[in-house]
């Protein structure tokens, strides 16, 4: 079997489930720094700051810092910032992706945006959609940090940001480009940040739709663990598999 | 050719551009009150309540009575009405929806619903947004007034309620049933009102894919009006063609 010299590592069913940590994670991870090797977090999750992430897994004892978590609204500031540097966009989003826009150089404008950008948004109302789409119908160039069509929660699963996207892309008939796992966009951002290449990185993964396919679709190997999302038995029914599945971390721990 | 006995009459395109008459719609209508002819002015916007949109068309000179009001809010609470009385709604809409829910004897609910309804709402939000998906899975029965994407406005195309309702239809991957135009489901209430059969009705509107489209699917004859969204050259696109197609309502006036 292949040695890998860089892991990109999914977190939610990954490392914990909501506010509880998954057990072998802290081992796992702490054994990555162990052997020196290179890894990033990377997430759909576009409502936080990386340091905000970071702190999360670092309070579960998961070692981790900004500088090791790659978030989707990273991945959509940077897409934007190699197209068209300076940008004048028009966000609806939380703090974590209006963070990353700014810090990429960007201009947050109401009118006349080059770009559109939509993120999970619990402060979403009319107004902002309405905005989006006269934005859109203007040209703006139409992006969506991810498109995740629900959120687990404790009330049970919410809209998530694939279903706000919606509005627009449905009122203007517009489709927009997705940031997001499963789309590669954001695992090239992610091995650029962290300077390997596809060849050497292994992608790991609770959810086949969205952290295997993203895997898949940039051509990276695949690790799926059954800690999260996706069941043995979901896996059985989707054709293409993923390169390795375990059912905890501490399996691979023997891999590193 | 057909003598009609009563008619169905779409607002907007067909009576009036926004907040200015068509020269022709009062004295069309004048004319069908002297010749003592039944109608039904039958519009999708859900916001209002039937007595609102009377006074609007009176302050146009086009004479009105609430009675002759038919808006997709009363055709939705009285679809429900018919399945479920006194049933527990869950909705997201403005004053006319929630007004014709009530006036229909159904109780507004916000967990445990029969039914999910939405209309178009501008004082959307992401709580309502996720209180409609939590009702929908949980087995509520998913409504929408109508499926318009876009509301022409001056400040340009606004998202209509069709696009509102994707979110819950994309999050769920529940499709709702559309009660307003182009659906039958509003026709055959209207014409229940009206008391008049599908043979004896003319549907007049200006809008190819809801008005004529409606007509067509409830099996009414239609009159297309080029004074609104469809034109003759988008209407040589389409292989069903309208009943009847005029200019200006007052080409109808000596079919009267």
């Amino acid at each position: 079997m292949k040695n890998y010299q860089a892991y990109l590592i999914d977190l939610d069913g990954t490392m914990y489930r909501g506010s509880e940590r998954i057990e072998a994670a802290s081992d796992f991870v702490k054994k990555l720094n162990e052997k020196k090797l290179p890894h990033l977090f990377v997430t759909n999750n576009s409502s936080r700051r990386p340091e905000q992430v970071a702190a999360k897994l670092t309070h579960m004892d998961i070692p981790a810092v900004k500088e090791q978590v790659y978030t989707t609204s990273m991945a959509t500031a940077q897409y934007i910032k190699d197209q068209h540097p300076g940008a004048d966009v028009y966000a609806i989003g939380e703090e974590g992706l209006l963070t990353a826009l700014k810090e990429a150089g960007l201009n947050l404008v109401e009118d006349n945006a080059d770009y559109v950008v939509i993120g999970i948004d619990r402060g979403i109302n009319y107004e902002k959609l309405a905005a989006a789409c006269l934005n859109v119908r203007n040209g703006a160039v139409f992006l969506s940090t991810n498109g995740d069509v629900a959120i687990p929660t404790e009330r049970g699963m919410l809209p998530g940001n694939g279903s706000l996207t919606s509005v627009v892309t449905v009122s203007t008939g517009v489709e927009p480009v997705f940031i997001g796992k499963p789309e590669p966009i954001i695992m090239e951002q992610a091995m650029q940040t962290l300077g390997y290449d596809k060849n050497e990185v292994l992608m790991i993964g609770d959810n086949y739709n969205t952290d295997i396919k993203a895997g898949m679709n940039a051509g990276i190997d695949t690790l799926m663990v059954f800690t999260g999302v996706t069941s043995k038995e979901d896996l059985k029914s989707y054709n293409e598999q993923p390169t390795y599945t375990i059912d905890s971390l501490e399996e691979w721990m023997t891999r590193l």
